[in-house]
């Protein structure tokens, strides 16, 4: 589907559920540049819980936060069960409003509600020249390292750092080593996954990805496994260690929920995210700082690559290009998705998507 | 060996070397809790090269280190080559100062040397009711993914937040799967180590420490795998991408040297280090957010466990255990580090260690 008509069709409904054309703008801005990305599972897939979670009221159309407490390089939000992506964006720009005065911002919400993609936000600061990090928590999904039952959410790290003639360098990672999307295409395709990304009630590695999302959706133990992997041998206590930081960053840091609390209550998810922003010129010239970002990322593009591999990566270079393609050739997107959003239209009275 | 003796040592080495005994103090320090946490990699086992670096000049006994740029909330050293435990302290000290005054501290230092554990700098913000990051690049020794050469160092991120009655929540992580150290162990003991922890200089999995560390000290390629492992399929882009953000905040954003060009001369490593503090109190009473941190580690602690396994840990608790242990017990050293100690003592004149 052509990007003009997927964001028209998505603004629309958003619009009929009562949000501000603003805001509505704002909330399928993330939506659609997850899909643009190539990172599905956060796009127009997700429609239907936005719409779900306005039409039940624990996602608010009309935006209802407030700064509770603030300084000159920090503020915390409380985001009243507002849309997730409105009151992010409202964050993110307050952090880089701070960021451009007093050369770092940091910003913390509470009581929010899922925000989408953590890139959308570390994005934002690259049209100020600043460094953007976002991080959020999430539904309890991953298992601590010895553990068997799901504590912590896939807890996504983002961090956007302008560049010069390259692409900028942009990191937007779960902590876990997949997302449960990974597990429910091969569940649809009835094939096994590798040992090494999910656990089962017992605690112990499964190939089995029906078993453990059955598991998980009755919530009788198992769920993904963080970075690194189960037990200590090739260090999945790291990726434990991050998703806790974010879940503390996120969470501990604004009076979220944290923890199994992170949508305990479907009806109050309270969601925490964090978002900082950093001035490099408040440390040395932009032009050199953003030179030298070039001549890092060339030198690893450029270096050996591994027997039979062809291309060395930086962090955001193939979004980038699946942007460009998808902005050009259309967003692919399955039946089912296409199917959701004829529902939707039809309920709310929105023609399309054409 | 008991901590106070091991401390008297060191610190005589020190100051024999020229260092003003505060900072002599200071760089034991750094060791000594190196070894107290069980990082024995980068406590007194490196004592040798200290003294080596002083010897030959590019490791400057006494403080050199200069503010370039400042801010509020900011600031920008220059170490002129100093000892990297002293700046790092200072820069620490200085993030410190200035997240008391507003909120926020972050400070960059260039032309460093190696500071040890990254650890040690967010652990003095516990003192000061503040959460600590620090991270640091180092020495080219971890393959990006897809690549067959080691570019990025071991690049580690650390972070200490307050708790209440809990240990505090401290993770001090390389980014690669394992550090060095452990293919060392593995190569003296002539055994194999497991497939993922690092890649020969085809770039393919190996699982010959030996053939490793010879490719890697020879600069033939080859090196240690990021965390998450070999290619994609366990995220290993994810732990590249990490490693990376560490490059970029602790090089780039000082104007240190970043991937291959960090100790690319021996006499100038030009290392750069990043550090952050915060206040909690910003957002919310402490009282409540320690409340909130103990309650978190409670619940990942209490949760159920794997078959097999009796304790999950929340990342800071074995390094406390041990380091009370190790105090009460003393520290134990191999008899080649003992042996590397009186050897220097010898030569430098300093009795013991006892």
């Amino acid at each position: 589907m052509k990007e003009p008509a997927l964001r028209h069709f998505c603004e629309q409904v958003f619009v009929k559920l009562g949000v501000p054309p603003g805001d509505a703008r704002v909330t399928t801005d993330v939506l659609v540049l997850a899909d643009l990305r190539g990172i599905e599972s956060h796009g127009v897939a997700r429609l239907p819980r936005y719409v779900t979670g306005i039409k039940e009221g624990f996602m608010k159309p009309v935006d209802r936060s407030r700064i509770v407490r603030e300084t000159k390089a920090t503020a915390l939000l409380d985001a009243e069960l507002s849309l997730g992506q409105v009151v992010g964006k409202k964050g993110m720009d307050l952090a880089i409003k701070k960021a451009k005065e007093t050369a770092v911002g940091i910003v913390s919400v509470r009581n929010s509600n899922h925000y989408g993609i953590a890139g959308y936000y570390a994005l934002l600061a690259l049209e100020h020249d600043l460094i953007g990090m976002s991080m959020t928590n999430a539904a309890p999904l991953v298992v601590p390292t010895f553990g068997r039952t799901s504590i912590l959410g896939t807890n996504p790290i983002a961090i956007a750092v302008p560049g010069g003639r390259e692409e900028p360098f942009v990191l937007d990672m779960a902590t876990s080593v997949v997302p449960r999307g990974k597990l429910e295409v091969l569940d649809r395709a009835g094939k096994p996954m590798p040992l090494g990304w999910a656990v089962d009630e017992t605690g112990k590695g499964s190939t089995d990805p029906t078993k453990v999302l059955g598991a998980l959706a009755k919530r009788l133990g198992g769920g993904l496994l963080p970075l690194g992997g189960e037990g200590e041998a090739f260090s999945g206590h790291k990726g434990y260690g991050l998703a806790l930081m974010v879940d503390v960053l996120s969470g501990v840091l604004s009076g979220a929920a944290t923890g199994l609390q992170v949508y305990a209550d479907e009806k109050v998810p309270n969601v925490g995210h964090f978002f900082l922003a950093l001035d490099p010129a408040a440390f040395r010239p932009l032009e050199e700082f953003t030179r030298d970002m070039d001549r890092l990322a060339r030198e690893l593009k450029a270096s050996p690559k591994a027997e039979g591999l062809s291309r060395i990566y930086v962090a955001g270079e193939k979004s980038a290009a699946r942007t460009e393609r998808h902005r050009k050739e259309g967003i692919p997107l399955s039946p089912k998705v296409v199917e959701q959003m004829k529902k939707i239209g039809g309920e709310l009275g929105v023609p399309g998507p054409a």
